[in-house]
């Protein structure tokens, strides 16, 4: 297995060490978090985002608390550090799994030293089954690729990196997996607005990998179909119900209509658990709608030291509206493949994939 | 007719009075242009933009050149101050078109009196012309939606409207015509990146008509269209080649794509000249591309006097690439409709209806 490039979470014995998300993508900033309140303030400030770092970073969180005790513990006490992770963000439901399972995996346990122990290997393990179930997803979706074509242009939306994960990411690990097969990739990165991951994200991850990348609006991919040869678009996704449809971020949805007319395929990156055979179409995914001025001004954007990148980034008229869903829903039949650290396959096979995970 | 609602561009006599664009969204400011040479600043510095109004504005300041001259006129001098005025936007085709009018329409003129009186004359002809032929546009593409309904929702890209040129604009001015004939218009407007002219513009004028709008990201309008019953698309162009194919404002060909797919009608409201029946197909008109920085920056965004409105506006890591076109070809077979002043008609009807304009 190649070692994942770029890690923005590595754990130190002492400290965890959390690249600093806030400052991308101007600084290159890494965090020594050594305290369970540093891990929360790094949690709640967007720090760290994606929901299996966020996850991993909340159990080393813990595994912090625990080091700074000693001694005996009761269940009160740990109840009560879980539920202080747990309000860093309480919306992120892979954190809520995880803080379940961290409680139950130390019941039992009567000392702090043991407490620690449990945590901390808890931490690691769920860091390496991230890593690994992306690595496996990538070369999966690397060899749905011509082994013999030397050179692929890929679209990708959003990002679904090493930045959002603990490492490798899911589309840009497909894109790590063809490099390593040693492929030469072109990298076409959607800004993705309003919040612009693509240009401040998926750019700087690239250009750390040294993968010719380039930053296209969102209402570029038409164009760039006609003009260059596209071989596939590659996405993540938040959710996807049973019959394929897929929630994932904002202008996902426009991107597979038009790769759809051009005959480009369209691949869904996934990791087994963002599978919700509980929803039977995309109807059933709700929609979170975000504030009017993500969309209206450009003053969401904030530096490391909690400044406004534009303080008076308005672009649009004092009192204008604007509409500003976070997500949107791509229909199944758009998507010509999931790929998986399961397999790859198409939606129709979903329910039979995923019966026994 | 009914009295274009909001005029960018206002005669005075004495001077041009003309709608600051560089002070939009944030203010609403007129200069104004006694002079040639303000004339020149105003369109070099972009203060006003759009090619017909550029074209009325050029012609205007020809007569202001002449108004600060009497006597005697010789065809150097008249020649000198043509070039002067074309130098201002050399690209600019229109303008060019108009200053070559100008120069045949003041040959064997004799003083400086008569130069300038048939200027200003030509000047408000072409005024005169512009807000007619959008006037009469704007009817026609109103007619085309269904008398019993009284509320429409219509998705525009770019600005189309009075800023761009002499009053009521192209797709803009479809809804003015709707509104003005008694009906609710909810319009929403694609930002429009990289220049945001949606959420700049667009927004801008629709709120100073009281027209309700929102603006949305260009990704969005797949997810709008699966959540609110939208009417039609209505998007401006650049150029039409014979067989119907279009330049628009990048982002346009990806709206048409996602148009189609939802059954939504995808009209092109475009006045006689910018149809060219010299191009076959759109494959034979030559995009743009821009600098890239208007991509990976935000600093191109300048205030009124010349300061840049995101001076660290860097919105991707330092050295990061992005690809620029600045138009794309929307293809004639997601074209339902041409709103035109010589009526609507489908993309086929094109070397017909333009034959003996």
């Amino acid at each position: 297995m190649p070692q994942p490039e770029f890690l923005p979470i590595q754990w130190k014995s002492t400290y965890l060490s959390l690249l600093d998300q806030r400052a991308l993508p101007g600084k290159k900033e890494f965090l020594e978090i050594k305290s369970v309140e540093e891990t929360i303030i790094a949690i709640r400030d967007m720090a760290v985002r994606g929901a299996p770092a966020i996850a991993i970073t909340g159990i080393f969180g813990l595994t912090l608390g625990a080091k700074k005790k000693s001694g005996k513990v009761n269940s009160q006490e740990i109840e009560s550090l879980i539920k202080q992770v747990f309000e860093s963000r309480p919306t992120a439901v892979n954190l809520s799994f995880a803080l379940q399972e961290a409680k139950k995996r130390v019941e039992g346990e009567t000392l702090w030293e043991s407490v620690q122990t449990v945590w901390e290997s808890f931490a690691l393990e769920m860091m390496v089954d991230d890593l690994n179930a992306n690595q496996t997803l990538g070369k999966n979706g690397a060899n749905l690729f011509p082994k013999n074509q030397e050179e692929f242009h890929i679209i990708t939306h959003c990002n679904t990196g090493a930045l959002a994960t603990a490492g490798h990411g899911t589309a840009l690990g497909v894109i790590r997996s063809l490099r390593d097969m040693g492929k030469k990739v072109v990298v076409y990165a959607d800004e993705t607005r309003p919040f612009l991951q693509g240009s401040r994200l998926t750019a700087f991850e690239m250009m750390e990998e040294g993968i010719e990348c380039y930053i296209i609006t969102d209402g570029m991919s038409g164009w760039l179909m006609n003009h260059r040869k596209i071989d596939a678009v590659l996405v993540g996704c938040d959710r996807v119900a049973a019959n394929g449809d897929t929630a994932n971020k904002i202008g996902t949805y426009n991107l597979a209509i038009v790769a759809h007319e051009h005959n480009v395929p369209f691949y869904v990156c996934a990791t087994k658990d963002s599978f919700d055979l509980n929803l039977k179409t995309g109807e059933e995914i709700p929609i979170e709608m975000r504030k009017e001025s993500e969309v209206t001004q450009f003053d969401f954007l904030k530096t490391h030291d909690g400044k406004y990148l534009f303080p008076e980034g308005k672009t649009s008229p004092v009192g204008a509206r604007a509409l500003n869903p976070s997500f949107d829903i791509t229909k199944a039949k758009f998507i010509k493949n999931f790929i998986t650290e399961l397999g790859c396959f198409v939606p129709g096979e979903i329910p039979i994939r995923l019966k026994n995970v």
